[in-house]
C-alpha cells in the first residue's frame, strides 16, 4: 500500500505554523509580512492564481497588495514600479505574475527585481546561490517538492532521482536542489527533457520519479520501478464540460495505474500545488525577518 | 581508433584566433584587452596558476596586471582591493586566485566581484544566468570541456551523459551547460557524486563520460560503454622523484585501460587543463567586447 502525499493538508500546516510565527512578530511589536503582487492584464489563469496568492496572506495574517495594471502598459512603466516596490521598506517582497504581454521583456523585468525582495525566487543571483549552496530564495515549486519529500521524512540520500522536464522554474532547478549536499539532497539526478532517449530505461531506474512535462497522463504505471517514490509537478487544465470551472486539473502521471507500484506519490490536484503558495509565503516571511539577505 | 582530443593543440588555435581579435581592436584604435590577477600570499600552486595567466595574456597581446597581497591581508582590504579594480575603467577582468588565507570569506569576496567583470564566471548572478540560458560569462573549466566537444564535432544531443564530482567550479556547472538547450547541450545528464550508489552501473550507461572527481586513476576501463566519450578533468599533483618539479600531473581516468574503449578522449596533462586558461582570456576578450553586459 502507497502513502499518498498530501500536499493540501501539508500546505495547512505550514500556514498553522506561519500564521504562528506572525503573531510572535507582532507580539514583539515587529509588523505583518507584506506581500505585494503584480497583475498585468486580464489572463484568466494569471487572475486566478494571484487571487489564491492574495488570500492565502489574508489567511497567515500576512499584509498584502494588489497592483493591476494594464496589458497596454510600457516596459518602462513596468520597470518603474518594479523600482518602486525594490524602495519601498514596508514590502518584504513581490512577485510579476507571468506570463506578460508580448511588448515586454520579462527577463528585464525579472532582472530588475532586488534578489532581496524576490520571492518567487526567479531571480539569477538567487538561482545561482541555490547552485553554490548558499542560502537564498528558493524557487517556489521546487522548494515545495522538497518540503514535502522533508514532511514526509522520505529518504533521498544515494537514490537515483529521474526528473522529467528542465524548464527554469521546476525542471532545472529541482535536479540542482536534489543533487547538491543537503537534507533533502544527495541524491543521483538524472535531468530528462525533449532531447532524450529512451526515456522509459531512464524512468525505469528511478527510486525517486518527479514528472514535470505538462502532459497530462504521460507517466505509465508499467515504467515505475518498485516502491518508488512519484512527484507529480504537471497541472494541466483539461476541459471538463461537468465541472462548473469548466475544466479539470491533470498531472503528468496516471494515477490509476502508477500508485500501486509506488511506497508513495503526490495527487493531482492536492499534491505539489498548494505547496507553491506555501513556499511563496516562507520566502516572504524569512525576507521580513531578513534571514537571507541581511538588513 | 580512439580520437585524441589534443587540449594543448586547441587552446594554441584559440589563442592564435584571439591574437587576431586584439589585432583587429588595435587597427580599430581600440585598446588591448585588459586582464588583472590577484595572488594572496606565496602558495606554490597558486604562483603557478596566476604566473600561467599573466604568460597567456602576453602570448595572446592583453595586457596583464598581477597584484600581490600579503597573506597578513584583512578581509576589509581585500574588498577595498576588489572594489577598485571593479571601478577601474581601463580593466575589462580580473582573477582572485583561490585559496584565499582561512581568515578571509572567500564567497564575499566573489560576491563583491562585478559580475561583468567576473571572468572566473564563479558569482552567482553568472552561474544563474547560466541555469537561465542567458548570456553571460562561463567557468573557464566547464567552458573549456563544452569548446572542446564543440570543436571536435563530438555529437551531444540525446546522449547520456554521466559526470563524475559535483563541485561549484566544475560537476555542477557541467551538469547545467550539458543538459540546457544548446549545441553542445541537449545531454541527458546523471550527475553523480560521493552519495551516489552503484556508481558503475553509472558510468556503464555513458555516452559521454566526465570525470572531474580528483582521485587519481579512478575510472577503469572495464567500465567504459564501447564508443564513449571520455574527459578527464581530474589534474592532481602525485609526487614524482624522476621529474624536476618533484611531481606529475595525474588525472581521474586511467588512460591505458580506458582508451581503447573510446571513441575519443583527452588526456592529461595536454586535454581540458589548456584549455581553461583559453576560456579566461576569451571572456576577458568578450568582457572587452562589452558582449554579455553591455557599455
Amino acid at each position: 500500500m502507497y502513502t499518498l502525499i498530501d500536499g493540501k493538508a501539508t500546505a495547512a500546516q505550514i500556514h498553522a505554523e506561519l500564521s504562528m510565527e506572525v503573531q510572535n512578530r507582532l507580539n514583539q511589536g515587529l509588523r505583518r509580512p507584506h506581500l505585494a503582487a503584480v497583475l498585468v492584464g486580464h489572463d484568466g489563469a494569471s487572475q486566478t492564481y494571484v487571487n489564491n496568492k492574495i488570500l492565502a496572506c489574508e489567511r497567515v495574517g500576512f499584509r498584502s497588495t494588489l497592483i493591476k495594471r494594464e496589458s497596454t502598459i510600457r516596459e518602462a512603466e513596468l520597470l518603474e514600479l518594479v523600482r518602486s516596490l525594490n524602495h519601498d521598506q514596508e514590502l518584504d517582497g513581490f512577485i510579476v505574475q507571468l506570463p506578460l504581454p508580448g511588448h515586454i521583456n520579462a527577463e528585464r523585468i525579472n532582472e530588475a527585481i532586488d534578489p532581496a525582495k524576490d520571492v518567487d525566487g526567479f531571480h539569477a543571483i538567487n538561482l545561482g546561490r541555490m547552485l553554490l549552496n548558499l542560502p537564498g530564495y528558493l524557487p517556489a515549486t521546487p522548494a515545495g517538492v522538497i518540503e514535502l519529500l522533508r514532511r514526509y521524512n522520505i529518504e533521498t540520500e544515494g537514490k537515483n532521482c529521474v526528473i522529467l522536464g528542465r524548464s527554469h522554474i521546476v525542471g532545472s532547478p529541482l535536479s540542482v536542489l536534489l543533487a547538491r549536499s543537503a537534507t533533502p539532497g544527495n541524491c543521483t539526478v538524472t535531468l530528462c527533457h525533449s532531447k532524450t532517449q529512451n526515456l522509459m530505461e531512464h524512468i525505469q531506474r528511478a527510486d525517486i520519479l518527479v514528472a514535470a512535462l505538462g502532459k497530462p497522463g504521460f507517466v505509465r504505471g508499467e515504467w515505475i520501478k518498485k516502491g518508488a517514490v512519484v512527484v507529480d509537478v504537471g497541472t494541466t487544465r483539461v476541459p471538463d464540460a461537468s465541472r462548473a470551472s469548466g475544466y479539470k486539473l491533470m498531472g503528468d502521471v496516471d494515477f490509476e495505474s502508477v500508485a500501486p507500484h509506488c511506497s508513495a506519490i503526490t495527487p493531482v490536484p492536492g499534491g505539489v500545488g498548494p505547496m507553491t503558495i506555501s513556499m511563496l509565503l516562507r520566502n516572504t516571511l524569512d525576507s521580513a525577518n531578513q534571514r537571507h539577505y541581511g538588513g
